[in-house]
């Protein structure tokens, strides 16, 4: 595969030359949508959903016939720090239960028949750990946006990016910081279940984290504080827009990693959707900061985008009735 | 179909003789969703949804593959008090509009893979308008109540009622009021979308109908300011406790329906699940006086069971994953 950038400064500016939607079909489907056989609004936020998606994907009477959810796996050096309930190892683990059809995620694509592809990142080679030196050189960085990129179907209608990575609570927590303000306290959550002493902990490595580095420039703070699988889902996000494919954002991590493209340039996630709000502490600050408003909320903090995966069942049904339905000259029914 | 009651007196007792959760499955069910490969508690409410279902079908490691979605239609007397923007007549097309698979139903059962059946009961012949008199005779109310519990498939494994009818906001709204206490001004709300004016006329209609009628038995209150499609959504919900199908309970009228049989008898609605919140005025209300949190939260209006049906993949989901997941020791991971 060709692929559209071979250096950081090319990934830069590919943000400011991406497609935007199609305002004829967008407003097509706002036509449709008021012809169709219910009161005005009465399918509310599905009705928004559904033009929006028309909009991307440049059909006034789309279908989702090929969503595909992607997994990236990192391993990260600030597990050293005592970060995580779990040791690293369950990171490769995870990945051979994600290769083996075991895990939350690849029930999840089953049932709303996504494709579902996994990429492990240098597992043996984690990140360094960003208390003592940036997380990633810029080779490092730049091979992660481009495995994401890569790894996105161009055929595909629907985007969900989900990681795996011990430790990656902190990491996202220390970007989102960099990229909004605020300390570890704001940011750090209980991941995947640390006590009170873990949460400290978690918030202190942040705190180190932003002391050490200059990370003012949004791809610059994924370099020095993020992590493979950070980087690629922010590169897979990006070749989605470049698509125009619509992404479906999962959690506290996946949003921190798709916050970098925002943070690049205003707008460049007008083509996601948040599909959850997940129980992270931080989340709701987080999608707050990029002014988007979750489609689903129960409780869920597994990552792996498992919750976004559950929203493509939202985003087929808003589909499913904006293009399915009869219009009321088509089936005969009053409108008023 | 064998009914198990031909007057109101049996189906009242019906209610008191339902059968339980099976603990011994919900205990197993609770046993594996330790084991799953994530860590406890990340899929959130889930995993509790996952464990209930378990209980109510009986089985560990349940499956969902007979969802089935039933709408009922009827007209109403009180549409004579002009309540609704829409004429009575849209619901007699509408109901041609299930037939016809075009109504936004038809489009989220299949894209839930679910049964659909419509019923339409006595459209030629409404209820009487409830100011003047009651809306239906014991006659009318027993044969909606059994038209209801024989429309339930027993092999379903999932059930969603819906309804149409004009009017039959109003009539839901007066049903609230006479269950749980408050006036027309209380339990009113824009439905189909009517402007002040015809709110404000809609909390009159059901003050009229609360001050004629006797209505402190919860049966009594349907039969004198329901209508049949909501007694035939009693009986179907009925009917599924029955046969121990858990049930997505949709918006405002399907539940306030449903509350009939929760105010009969307490814990009658335990296999219910609140599919989602709706944007008519009072559901939250009503969802409160139940103890019931929604599933969904969208905005959604349409009735027609739109918003429970949604909710058929939020529940395929939670099914999936447990069921599917593989444990920690299937799976080689480390679990601490």
């Amino acid at each position: 595969m060709q692929l559209p950038f071979t250096t950081l400064s090319a990934f830069r500016a590919l943000m400011t030359e991406a497609p935007g939607a199609d305002s004829a079909a967008s407003n097509a489907a706002r036509d449709r949508n008021g012809q169709l056989t219910k009161p005005p609004g009465a399918l509310g936020r599905l009705e928004n959903l559904a033009i929006w998606y028309a909009g991307w994907r440049g059909d006034a009477q789309p279908q989702i016939n090929a969503p595909q959810v992607i997994i990236f796996a990192g391993n990260h050096g600030v597990c050293a720090q005592g970060v995580s309930a779990f040791p690293a190892e369950v990171t490769a683990q995870m990945v051979a239960n994600f290769e083996h059809g075991g895990a939350a995620i690849n029930q999840l694509a089953k049932a709303f028949s996504a494709r579902m592809d996994v990429h492990a990142l240098s597992l043996d080679t984690p990140t360094a750990d960003f208390t003592q030196a940036p997380a990633m050189s810029e080779a490092e960085l730049l091979e992660a946006l481009q495995t994401g990129w890569a790894a996105v179907d161009p055929q595909a209608d629907l985007l969900v990016t989900g990681e795996m990575g011990i430790g990656n609570t902190t990491a996202a927590a220390a970007l989102a910081a960099a990229l909004f303000g605020g300390t570890g306290a704001d940011w750090a959550g209980r991941g995947t279940g640390v006590d009170d002493a873990g949460l400290s902990r978690k918030a202190a490595v942040v705190d180190a984290g932003l002391a050490l580095h200059d990370s003012a420039d949004p791809l610059e703070a994924l370099r020095c504080l993020g992590g493979r699988e950070l980087a690629a889902m922010a590169g897979a996000i990006a070749a989605a827009r470049h698509h125009r494919i619509p992404v479906i954002l999962d959690g506290f991590i996946c949003t921190a990693a798709a916050a970098v493209l925002e943070k690049t340039h205003a707008g460049a996630l007008d083509h996601s959707v948040a599909g959850h709000l997940s129980a992270e502490g931080a989340h709701q600050r987080l999608l707050d900061a990029l002014g988007k408003t979750p489609l689903l909320n129960l409780g869920l903090r597994l990552g792996e985008g498992s919750g976004a995966a559950l929203a493509i069942g939202v985003m087929k049904g808003a589909i499913a009735c904006h293009s399915g339905m009869s219009t009321f000259a088509e089936a005969g029914v009053s409108d008023s």
